[in-house]
């Protein structure tokens, strides 16, 4: 349910049923097509164009509040998140969260590129890796992470793996109930100290 | 140089030199920038426009061309990696040639998404995949490479670190001569066969 300012009027409930269904219908169609069009929305939200146009102006008027409420959601999981106690729990949960988020939103990040602020696309930005950036920088500290590699890279290495399995879910070459266990695994081998080379005799 | 069918008449030179400042400045090109016009691409090869018309009839035209060109030197490099040997020696070689590759297409890979035909995109996808998925399939068979993973993960998720290297280094935030010895690392650490956790006394 999307959230409207409070104090709306109460007999704008229709206009906010229908802002609701067209933002929530946007969702689930531009995470599968980020070329979705406008006609296909208004049909998946149950709504005429007319309707449609009259709340939100144009395309990327709606993809601006389409990811904006993404963005929203994103952050209330992440935060949610528990990344105190040991940095390998910690990542674990982080990324099952952020792999949820990642799967869900899906073309989402392409047709925002298209369409978003550059203020957006940093705030998207800045919530995802900072998260990380912390447990990272905590098991580094506490030895449970590599640290011969920037962590700038570690994030982005994780941040591809995550983005490499969405993409291979949405293409069907990997099923969304093993992907994020396969991202979890392969990111912390990734992130691992590796073990040291066995000593001579 | 771009290779000409050979018996091409003489007198045509100049039409071939042409050819292939044009093919070799579009890569340069496109490779930086998906979307850069055939103004651009004619000044980048020091002909005019009508000249490039002359040679290609569309822009769509060039970019096969560029991408058929760039898939014919990538099979040449990856072909000629010594795959024998130390499964891991193997991947590392392997893994460096493949940034060599992926780097160096950069944009071209974008702009291909938009202009090529899938018989060209299946072609550029199996031949980079097929040889990591024999190095790899050795690599498991002899114990060198996890297997509680599927092997089509592990070639998306070697190919997601590449990818994600590339771009960072396009967007500055990682250095050309950093990258592709992180993406060794990083593959060979995910790939590895987890260190057997430690028994009880």
């Amino acid at each position: 349910m999307v959230e409207l300012p409070a104090g709306t009027p109460p007999r704008r409930a229709d206009a906010r049923r229908n802002i609701s269904a067209i933002v929530e219908a946007a969702t689930r169609c531009l995470a599968e097509d980020p070329g979705v069009s406008m006609s296909a929305i208004a049909t998946a939200a149950g709504v005429g164009r007319m309707t449609l146009y009259g709340h939100f102006e144009s395309r990327s008027a709606l993809v601006a509040v389409v990811v904006e409420h993404a963005l929203d959601r994103a952050e209330a999981e992440l935060s949610a998140v528990d990344v105190t106690g040991d940095p390998y729990d910690a990542m674990t949960r982080l990324l099952d969260a952020s792999w949820t988020v990642t799967f869900r939103n899906g073309g989402l990040v392409q047709a925002a590129d298209q369409a978003l602020s550059p203020d957006l696309l940093e705030r998207a930005h800045t919530q995802l890796v900072d998260r990380a950036k912390s447990v990272l920088r905590r098991g580094r500290s506490e030895g449970r992470f590599r640290k011969d590699m920037p962590l700038d890279w570690q994030v982005t290495a994780v941040q591809s793996l995550l983005h490499g399995a969405a993409t291979a879910v949405h293409q069907g070459a990997l099923t969304a109930a093993r992907a994020p266990g396969l991202v979890t695994t392969s990111a912390l081998a990734l992130l691992a100290v590796p073990p040291a080379p066995s000593s001579g005799p």
